[in-house]
């Protein structure tokens, strides 16, 4: 038997904070490879309860519910990265929480994050910490404009953002944000956007899809290709920072990481990193043999990593909002995987699905 | 918009009677499709319920418990072919049943099965129906020895059969049957067998994957091979028989049917069919863009067919029994996909999981 003793045997219970459509994926991966679901979330209804063993409405505040929930599992990870540091405190000593603290503080502050790249020697945009308007004044002397400034903290689909085009917009923008602790961001000229979606275990094991190049429409991920049509060079590049990332981090589970693709190539930034499965790898639940889902499950399980090769070419695109009442144009494409998140309530902006177009590499493909 | 009216749209409720394996994948195909699942099943503990919406747990007798299921669901499908007739009447009288009545009693009886299969003019092994001692005399005349004599109903994986390989041991065989009308049939020296599964929708769409090629152990299902490594003439056969098969039910879903190869490919005989998917169908999981369970599902639902090309060959291995113990090894291969039901109890001949080990046809495979 090859099974270490850090493996986690099926019929253990993996506990995931939150019950959107990410933890919907993680539940049906889980169950798969053998092992019991129990998701916390405080909004009843929530998509993943359906798929999940257990579930737990509780707000993360709950200090009570959550020593509950911990007792219930034997390991804890999560769908977004704005676990409050309390809720990780409560469960970490009880059970391990992955991918980790480290990679929740940084992730969670755009200031730690953009510093912590730094140290490591990635490069990102001009940066500055913001807490006033002096501050506010400076910033802009070092960066200029235009530049966005960014709440530090709770962030997410350019919510919490103000754009600075000219100097004189910086009170406005200032107001905007209502004395949130701040980053000023040069505004980055970019060609495109690609992300890199990979995984790694506590035994270093890691294993990188292929990069996507990633659209936005208000703000919000439209659609990721993939192949994201780069020079192999750069994708070796971008997979390297990722992996420094994750090891710096000491790292287990999938991780997103969003780089700014500038001059043709010639320079690249890291954006941002989700440590979590990412929207942008939801391509993965049909264009590879094993998705980010389940490789997410099997990183926080001890389980080694599947082969993160492609079998199709993919463009996923997000069905936001009303675009869901379109699922009976892409249910009728042969090549075309459609993925509905069951949420009752069709609301603008909110994320009710995903498709992904497939070109399988196959010599029977459209038979 | 292309939704037809006789498409189910999401959010609708898919029953499904029987909460195994089978049932559970189902389950989780309904739920990414955006379909509520509701799962009929005596068994407490059956794997499916805990990817399900709603369970129900109720003997299929319970006519009370079968009619608040059916008026919680919008169609009813099932994921083992013993369901009984009376179950079905209940039920239809409420709301649709798919694959459909037809389908059902056919595959419930060896007999009704053959002779529709030779109505249809599709070969056959020669058979003869038993219900005494002097009917197997006769048929044994007619059909000679070796031959299998085996129950008209309720027989899978080698349960309620006696091989009878001298005249004088019809005796016993008879005896060992305690008087269940019976069927004899002639051991047929095939040298293999295959399975197509294929996917039928009531408007006449029909997609068929491409067959595989089994073996048993201990008369269950051990390992199937895709591709079957047959000529392309001998699948355009098999594919066609299934189609004719489909047709003349009037079938709406997924359907399993069971061929042996004989002479080299000369002579192509149906052993038999299964109304639902199918345990040599689950490669479709990992080595196809749509499973079994997808296409099942689509096809109850009233939507349009996927494509049933494949990107990968496999080879699907199931875990019988104590085989689970060595869900260690299979999930250090970096290209196996793991499967386990979650079932609590290890049991002799009890089906506890499969794997799937890929060959995509993929430039990056194994980097």
């Amino acid at each position: 038997m090859t099974v270490k003793p850090s493996m986690l045997a099926p019929g253990s219970v993996i506990g995931v904070l939150g019950g959107g459509q990410l933890g919907r994926f993680l539940a049906m991966a889980a169950a798969d490879l053998g092992f019991a679901c129990h998701v916390y979330c405080p909004e009843p209804d929530s998509p993943a309860f359906a798929l999940a063993d257990q579930h737990m409405i509780a707000p993360y505040e709950d200090e009570a519910a959550l020593t509950r929930f911990a007792e219930q599992v034997d390991v804890v990870t999560y769908e977004f990265e704005n676990v409050p540091a309390a809720t990780v405190e409560v469960l970490e000593a009880l059970v391990p929480v992955l991918p980790g603290r480290r990679a929740l503080e940084t992730a969670q502050d755009r200031l730690a994050e953009k510093r912590f790249f730094s140290d490591l020697g990635i490069e990102v945009a001009p940066f500055a910490e913001v807490n006033d308007a002096a501050d506010l004044e400076r910033a802009l002397g070092e960066i200029g404009a235009p530049a966005i400034l960014k709440t530090r903290r709770f962030g997410y689909d350019g919510k919490g953002q103000a754009r600075i085009g000219h100097r004189d917009e910086a009170g406005p923008a200032l107001e905007s944000l209502r004395g949130a602790p701040a980053i000023l961001e040069q505004v980055i000229d970019f060609d495109f956007e690609i992300s890199v979606i990979a995984a790694r275990c506590r035994s270093g094991d890691f294993a990188a899809y292929a990069p996507g190049r990633n659209i936005h429409r208000n703000h919000i991920l439209d659609q990721t290709f993939v192949p994201a049509d780069i020079p192999a060079e750069l994708e070796r590049r971008a997979v390297e920072i990722c992996r420094t990332i994750t090891e710096a981090l000491d790292y287990a589970g999938v991780i997103g990481v969003e780089f700014f693709v500038c001059d043709g190539g010639a320079r690249l930034l890291v954006n941002e990193i989700a440590p979590r499965v990412h929207n942008s790898g939801h391509w993965t639940l049909d264009g590879a043999p094993a998705s980010q889902f389940e490789q997410h499950i099997r990183a926080v399980a001890g389980w080694p990593l599947r082969d993160p090769c492609r079998h199709s070419d993919a463009v996923m695109t997000n069905l936001i909002g009303e675009d869901v009442e379109s699922w009976g144009k892409w249910a009728a494409e042969p090549l075309t995987a459609v993925h509905l998140y069951g949420k009752p309530e069709v609301r603008a902006g909110r994320k009710m699905g995903h498709v992904t177009r497939l070109t399988p590499m196959t010599p029977d493909a459209g038979d």
